[in-house]
């Protein structure tokens, strides 16, 4: 659209060079993206029942209801292990299925910029409609909008999800109690690692694989092995594992301390990761939980989740404990406890 | 993104300079959009409950919902009468209006241009929030990405929206009859000029004003007045009323006969029409609907349509014939019953 943006037709604000304005690091996932959210749009939209993330729960006559909605840029539009299409099934199945619901339904919306070949429209649509039928949910409904070139980059999808909310809901992250252990139900950072070495053709042979899929076996699994004991449970995606961490430490009130040598990371992450200076703990995944479950259940909860072809190298990465020097600590290999910072500012744009 | 797109990364398709491409006619709602959804998109997602506007109906338990999702790219973001964030709160309520159901809860995701102005991004959302409250609808969850400069054009918004059936639901374009008539609520085309004007800045003093507004009073009006005589019921959007009667003669195999002199349309709508080469028939609407009702009582319905104040110039345009010489037709001032086309290529291209 060359310089003019549209904002700046009959804008009603005023707008001087030093106004603050929106950069990258506010779409990360992390602190910033969390103050845009807390300062910006919650006071805006009413406090609950309004989600940072997952699924809002709302009751429609008897039924209760889990309702989320996922906006995806992700950037190559194809990487090894996935496509803008499927991921934008899972990641809304996933956050209906952490939040307690059965994915039920969901809609489907298209930006798509003008030029776009159809082949590439058509195979990112064969693959969200078979993703779709492997999560058992239907797309229901959909809008297309097409804009000019260089309004969009290719294709943006933006899926909402419905679910059936089934009993017992994990009961969040207010709930979890000292002593509690985490759950990692596979190696993480593959997805954020994957999509930056396929957009920056950093020639890995053979290139990182994404591990976006459905959660939904590895709730399942977890909420019948767990029941009540089940606290919370998130898909560690924006951010990585450090950015659910760090959230559920300001709903609980308490401590994460995470045992660097227990946390799985596979080889080529890792290499990556030490590539890019980059630390795991911080990067996306796109198929991976954490979870917070009673001590006096998470070895059974543990057995049971590895029994799951995806979650072979599932473990228990740490605990929680009442609040100490930070609201997230890690112990490296050889040596003391450190405190994991927030993520912030490092742009990790556009990997979902 | 400069000339490289994110599809052309690791893409598994063959694209030659020959390709088929995503032209902006197929986002303008009419002929080629039903042609990409009917021939690309609904192959995939599978026919009903798919839908190509409005809401698709579902069942949750003892619960009948609607569902529904509009993207919303709307240039500039501020306009006579309206802006992004206001239009796609009443976009998304307006769809499940008229399906039947009581909006209840909406997801809002932003898809937000690097660089946009912070004041800007809350103005629109405070438009949006009053939107929603003037409604009663709550906006319960939502998505945050941002995108580089160059790959959004500002601000895109991308609202679902669900809601609750209640009967009795109008049956649909299937059921629509012979000697029914169409009933518009208000004066056609003034959302798409507004935009138009305010785009390019065409000079009008005063500029055109959008219609963008809830439509549910309307909706209900004629739900109670009409009850199960209330055959079909449309918000007039993309392609304006032309188009919503050209997708209701393929359902119905009907023909629409309108009486060009019958059809309110404003002063300046007119005339910024005749200024533009366009038909007011053609030109979108974002507060007015159209509804077919038996003739029994469409007198009754449009006597207590009118007497809602954003309904005063409603009034019935035509009426439901066996298929003649074409799907629609229209009768002009001086003269004989002609075909009216149905719109395809005028790129009225981002006014919602």
């Amino acid at each position: 659209m060359g310089a003019i943006s549209s904002w700046q037709w009959n804008c009603p604000v005023e707008v001087s060079p030093a106004s603050p304005r929106i950069t990258l690091p506010h779409g990360e996932g992390a602190r910033l993206t969390r103050r845009l959210i807390t300062e910006t749009i919650l006071p805006r939209f009413g406090t609950p029942p309004f989600v940072l993330s997952d699924a809002a729960h709302s009751v429609a006559g008897g039924n209760r209801l889990a309702l989320t909605s996922d906006c995806h840029t992700v950037s190559p539009l194809f990487f090894p292990g996935g496509d803008l299409g499927s991921l934008s099934v899972y990641g809304t199945v996933n956050d209906l299925a952490v939040s307690g619901a059965v994915p039920r339904w969901l809609t489907c919306g298209l930006i798509i910029e003008e030029g776009l070949p159809l082949s590439v429209l058509e195979r990112i649509l064969d693959s969200a409609a078979e993703a779709a039928r492997r999560c058992r949910v239907t797309i229901v409904a959909g809008d297309t909008k097409v804009v000019p070139r260089g309004a969009a980059d290719g294709l943006y999808l933006i899926t909402a999800g419905v679910g059936e909310l089934t009993d017992p809901v994990p009961t969040g992250p207010p709930s979890i109690r000292p002593g509690d252990c985490l759950i990692v139900s596979g190696p993480v950072g593959r997805h954020g690692i994957a999509v930056l070495c396929a957009r920056n053709d950093l020639g890995f042979d053979p290139a990182p694989a994404s591990d976006s899929g459905p959660v939904l076996d590895q709730v399942s699994s977890l909420r019948l092995s767990a029941g009540t004991q089940l606290r919370a449970i998130r898909d560690a995606t924006r951010g990585g594992i450090s950015a659910v961490l760090h959230e559920w430490a300001i709903d609980s009130g308490l401590t994460f301390a995470l045992q660097d040598t227990d946390i799985p990371v596979t080889d080529d992450v890792r290499g990556a990761c030490e590539l890019l200076g980059l630390d795991p703990l911080y990067v996306a995944s796109e198929g991976t939980i954490v979870a917070a479950v009673a001590p006096e259940c998470s070895a059974r909860a543990l057995r049971e989740l590895q029994k799951l072809e995806a979650c072979a190298a599932a473990a228990i990465i740490g605990t929680a404990e009442p609040r100490g020097i930070s609201p997230v600590t890690i112990r490296r290999a050889f040596g003391s406890e450190q405190p994991l910072d927030e993520p912030s500012g490092a742009p990790l744009i556009r990997i979902c």
